[in-house]
């Protein structure tokens, strides 16, 4: 029995009963004679009632005072689970994230985790104590001052704590059972996976599923260690992501599935430049442009050009939010690229298949196409990875096309046993 | 022009108005030309919130896991200070109490500040920034861990910090004019006073006046900070404190009055230990009983013995809410010590005149016996030290005798002016 790091996320410490039930959790795996670190989120809405008053005061709160105000939600929610475990009758102790050693850049609302020294953790621990440390928080190595990692980054801090202290394993404790074949929302014979590698979980991070973030899971498989998706409102299994099949404790031990899942992506929209000219340097220029203002740009296609004209369209996607962004950029520079016009489309969906058993099974990109053409589902742009095949749909295709692409690769459940799925917190 | 200390209360900053409105004062102190650091306490009803939490989820909370919980009041606060400030186009930066090395013992809930170590508040006030500093809260200096300084631990933070940054002046902003002669809401004619030894003004806050406490007052005395108690709503001049009168910026030169001012004070009961043999270890053995049960007792009262029967009553007053931890632990010693019996009365009012010209003015007893007496108010207990006197009178009394003794000695106000009054925060 070694150290466990356990993850927390806001939804399941949103009221009292709530930190409440999640201390007998934490205090079952101690009894069980593991050393336990907890890693919790804010409270609910803590976070979204601390931004609503920052905007009150300032319409565009500065980024150490920002970072300042955010994680007083975690000093919040941290300290009041180490009173419930008290409770309980066993230590615990609460961490802020500098007091964990979380040291970061300083890059205010969305710092990087560049170190973990843990030193009052392992003292922590070895005293017999629970150790509960403030997610999403950090300090930075110049200046000590406090800093949060962005968007999941308490799922994040987890995997680096564990990291650091050689934990056996990382849970991230969420509200749903786990990483599932397709959003169950979507498609209701989404199964729960069971096991799922590193490279599967990243593409279908990337891919639109939201249960994991990128950067957490990308974090795990630097340091391999083991993450354990699981419901903090179940006692079920949930899904483990590693290197190999678990086969220990209960899990059973799995063959990789060639599909993983199927993932979908709506948040996107598809910005086409439309006549540029097809020489040197011009889609170079593009997307330039696209960096200098700092846009994330996720699919990029560009079609071989008309030989009459000399002129190709090249197409990209990115998330809505940074549309009106791009798209003002670009009129700027449209005498100086030279290309004819911009199309902006909103009304998108991405559909991704993820698995590393495409590599081997040259039929899966056929099939892929054939599941969606059988469910007259127009396919817009393609492109692809080593082990993910993703295309652009209409909006309005999308709950057919990952259904009938769930079915198509034999990844439909036989249980009608209904799941609930639903977004992690920070 | 130097360095200013400012704290703002709870009720101060209570919502984004409050927080705005006192962004401005601030800022206009440092157009003066004043460095200036801000010490902020939590949000109006923060504070109790999160206690209403902590009882939630644990009857008794641990002492260290409380105060890393109440410590976030202040972030929010602070942070939200330094964003409103920034907006107004001045550099600030908010740091906790353990940024701003307020180093403290190891007494969670009430710890004790030994040290302060403001080196980052100086780098940032050198910097050019308003420094806005976590008021009622430090860092243990052995276990490095949160803690917090108890009632009235904000304004104990900003004179200290005075102290430690060497500042003119430590100004507490609060929700009433200054300091009065007696209770505005009891007498109409209280006036505010200009200038206030800190002798006096320590006796005021032992005997029942609330704008400043004991302990803040103890220490901007022992290191020479002169006080200025104002009101956050209005522009006025509020009361120094401090070892001698204050001659700048306008404020009049006063003469140091005979009499300060009058408190009084209801929150405490009376109790007799009636029949007590009058022989040596008999008072001893019952004080040492309070203390061990770590009762706080105010004043203390024997009667000469009656000759005849060798038994006397030692009466003494304590707070109400520590009225029946006293009484259980005495019961349990009646044999031991032998008295008769224990009277509990919690229908009493104190009533003091403070005023360091009692000294040489030996008819000032005797004017304060005699407009009781006037007034046909009875005195019960009667308790001095140099520089004041209190009596015990019944609850019912309290206003007559307060407005008779205040009208006795001249410090009537000539103006109808209303005055608002009321508590401070933490």
């Amino acid at each position: 029995m070694g150290l466990v790091v356990q993850k927390y996320g806001g939804s399941s410490v949103a009221d009292a009963e709530g930190i409440k039930r999640v201390a007998k959790r934490i205090v079952d795996a101690k009894k069980n004679g593991h050393q336990v670190v907890v890693v919790v989120s804010a409270m609910g809405d803590t976070t979204d009632e601390l931004i609503d008053l920052a905007e009150q005061v300032s319409p565009i709160p500065a980024g150490r005072e920002f970072d300042m105000l955010l994680t007083a939600g975690e000093r919040i929610s941290m300290a009041l689970l180490a009173m419930a475990i008290k409770n309980l009758g066993h230590e615990a102790q609460s961490f802020t994230g500098s007091q964990a050693g979380v040291i970061t850049d300083s890059v205010h609302n969305k710092a990087r985790i560049i170190d973990v020294t843990p030193g009052r953790i392992r003292t922590a621990l070895d005293e017999g104590n629970i150790a509960i440390v403030a997610g999403f928080q950090g300090v930075s190595q110049d200046k000590k001052d406090i800093t949060t990692l962005g968007r999941g980054g308490s799922d994040t801090t987890a995997v680096a704590l564990a990291a650091a202290l050689d934990a056996e394993v990382c849970e991230i404790y969420t509200d749903v059972d786990g990483v599932f074949t397709a959003d169950p929302r979507v498609v209701k014979k989404a199964r729960k996976i069971d096991w799922i590698s590193f490279e599967d979980m990243l593409e279908l991070a990337s891919s639109g599923s939201k249960v994991l973030l990128h950067r957490c899971v990308e974090y795990a498989r630097r340091y391999n260690i083991p993450i354990h998706v699981r419901s903090s409102f179940s006692g079920l299994q949930g899904t483990w992501v590693s290197n190999e099949p678990h086969s220990e404790q209960g899990a059973r031990k799995v063959e990789q599935a060639i599909i993983s899942g199927v993932a979908h992506d709506t948040s996107e929209a598809k910005i086409t430049v439309v006549g540029v000219p097809d020489k040197p340097g011009e889609a170079a220029a593009i997307f330039r442009t696209i960096a200098d203002n700092e846009i994330n740009i996720d699919m990029v296609v560009q079609n071989v050009s008309a030989a009459s004209t000399g002129l190709t369209d090249i197409s990209f996607t990115l998330p809505k939010t940074e549309g009106r962004k791009a798209i003002d950029a670009l009129e700027k520079t449209k005498d100086a690229i030279g290309f004819e016009s911009l199309r902006y489309d909103d009304q998108i969906a991405k559909i991704s298949l993820v698995g590393a058993g495409m590599k081997t099974n040259p039929g899966v990109t056929a099939s892929f196409f054939e599941a969606l053409s059988d469910a007259g589902v127009n396919i817009e742009l393609i492109s692809t990875s080593e082990i993910r095949i993703s295309v652009v749909t209409r909006a309005d295709d999308v709950k057919e096309a990952v259904q009938a692409v769930h079915t198509a690769f034999g990844l439909d459940s036989d249980s009608d046993e209904a799941v609930v799925y639903g977004g992690t917190g920070r």
